[in-house]
């Protein structure tokens, strides 16, 4: 029995270094982990409460493909305290984390052969998502002037059936101002070309709100989750707002794909919503986190970074110090204890020269990481 | 923004029926559901007291997208409990529901076109999650001789890339034995079909195990779930074993299409496991329930049954009652308060002179839904 075409996506680079992190804990090492893309902090304590109290009360069967009506209203009132947008709950589709919105939104957009526009650097499963559904994933490469996001002027001749943008973006933690992301969507009103905004790290800002792709126009896709702002990772459930048209046609895929999101994860995503101090607590976290980055990577030698507007990475061009990312992350895995991910999974052309450092643990972790990598970067001799 | 062509999915026709149960509901009646495909119990109590407890120690963040190592093991370990067969546990891949092993399984397996063959009747999305992949699915109407299962002489001209079984199926409850299910594996093989086997059902059969496609070879995909037998439809976790040399293709999928599976169900499906004594308890239940109908669903008029070998459904022929299997049910629900699934679902073709009666819910349920239907069809004049 052969495996399809379609399956033979592309490994992800950062698998190596976590395996080798984890290899080197059973060994006894201690490891700090700048790898990772989630909070260090569990789903809010609200959050479990209610799921424990729920468990006891509900036999937690499936619900309706398009999630819990109380979930989807309290998400279509999040759209009013966060963006001022009046929102119809009946647009909100809950969904299996952001991955699932992924699947709905491509499956009920393009067929077979459409080519979508993704950012380079970008978040790598757009990429594979889209060939294992058998359709073309476009890297647009970004300039560091555009700071690493797509402009209209980017579009011209590459023929795309649909581009995807992402504002805070991973792995640089750019956002696309209202001005910016507007003129992106005019450009693919212009040309025929769907729009989906993945605004999965709103809510995670340090200097002004990241915007909406719904306070711009409602002719896109907006996508974002639980997982990051909620800090909840493994509870894979997200959400998706679509076009007033769109809805049953996805609710027939989201019914046949998914039958429902995880039950329980529903519950304590409801309550979630309403553990504001808890989770204005996490972001001081990632603000002191941020500041620490901003200030000791470039006295580690990490000096060629943008400060990033939202989420919790920063993007390095390292590309002084290597052409082979994937070796320098291993490196620094073994000799300062760090764990980094290398920029190849997110920019297969010009990655080999990059590395992304995430904050999103522990303070005392991210001081340790840094002082790590300054004796490393030292011993070297690159500072 | 239009939808893709693949979008354009059918819908589920009992969805009506449970919109109309509903809103009767909401009206101030009384429904007994035997529509419903869940049941009635929620995850055992130790599966819901391990969840409570993990959600005190751990922050429940992503786990590898394959799934939690001891559940991996654990799940091997079932298959020499139930089946005597020696599973490697890197086989094993946990998925969100079987809906997700479905999209694994047909990703990895199918390129664009390729010709999957479901029996029909059987459940509805398998033919469209292969739509919403544009994969081609291929009704093989079953015949009443063969237990409305797939023979190898069904096979003949039909070019099938794929085939996909269920044993115990839905809707008709019907099991391929052994010889039937080596027959089945066996016609495949020669004509290079890939072969999937739907064992969602174990662990609820009435008069003898139901057999696994992994006790007669290893060139196939056996898909199962939590949500039957363990009782945690909502909790979206099941698993699938693939040939060896399958696993890294389908892990770098399950990587991209979903990270993981939901963490807390993972947990809370671990324990499930050792709750032998509830789910037992469970199948008491239902072997009560199902010798109810048998006797009962004669005695209202529906006597053209086949007594099932597994799952919680009776299918019905209701060919001499009406040609409009979805009238008849929108009938029998306002006149009788009885909710049940209209064939037309499971069988587009023959689906018109057919139904599904659940009885997965309480004993005192089924026995109410069985007078109120006699009662039904005695003013019908049908009995």
């Amino acid at each position: 029995m052969d495996n399809s075409r379609r399956s033979q996506v592309d490994p992800f680079i950062v698998m190596d270094v976590m395996e080798a992190a984890r290899a080197a804990e059973e060994a006894g090492r201690h490891i700090i982990h700048m790898e990772v893309g989630q909070p260090g902090t569990p789903a809010p304590a609200g959050a479990r409460a209610a799921l424990a109290d729920a468990m006891e009360r509900d036999a937690m069967g499936y619900t309706v493909a398009l999630g819990l009506p109380a979930l989807r209203r309290r998400i279509a009132r999040l759209y009013g305290e966060w963006y001022d947008v009046d929102l119809d709950p009946a647009r909100v589709i809950v969904t299996p984390g952001s991955s699932g919105a992924f699947i709905l939104a491509f499956t009920a957009l393009f067929d077979t052969g459409a080519r979508v526009g993704v950012g380079a650097p970008g978040y790598p499963s757009y990429r594979q998502i889209l060939r294992a559904l058998d359709l073309v994933p476009v890297d647009i490469e970004t300039a560091t002037e555009n700071r690493l996001q797509p402009v209209p002027a980017d579009l011209g001749g590459l023929g795309l059936d649909g581009l995807m943008v992402a504002s805070p973006a991973n792995p640089s933690g750019t956002m696309l101002d209202r001005a910016a992301l507007s003129g992106l969507m005019g450009a693919c009103a212009e040309r025929g070309t769907k729009f989906i905004s993945d605004e999965i790290y709103h809510g995670i800002e340090y200097e002004r709100r990241a915007v909406s792709a719904l306070e711009i126009g409602d002719d896109c896709y907006v996508i974002n989750s639980f997982s990051k702002y909620f800090s909840m990772t493994g509870w894979r459930v997200g959400w998706m707002v679509a076009p007033p048209d769109h809805v049953r046609v996805i609710e027939r895929l989201a019914q046949n794909l998914f039958i429902c999101p995880p039950h329980a994860s529903q519950v304590a995503a409801l309550a979630a919503m309403d553990c504001e101090d808890e989770l204005q607590a996490n972001m001081e976290v990632y603000r002191a986190n941020r500041a620490l980055m901003l200030d000791g990577l470039p006295r580690a030698g990490f000096d060629r970074i943008a400060p990033p507007d939202g989420a919790f990475y920063v993007y390095a061009n390292v590309e002084h110090l290597t052409d082979d990312s994937r070796a320098f992350a291993a490196e620094i895995l073994r000799e300062a204890g760090v764990a980094v991910t290398p920029g190849l999974d997110f920019d297969p052309v010009r990655g080999h020269g990059t590395l992304r450092f995430s904050y999103a643990r522990a303070t005392d972790d991210i001081k340790e990481g840094l002082a790590r990598l300054k004796t490393f970067m030292e011993a070297r001799g690159a500072v």
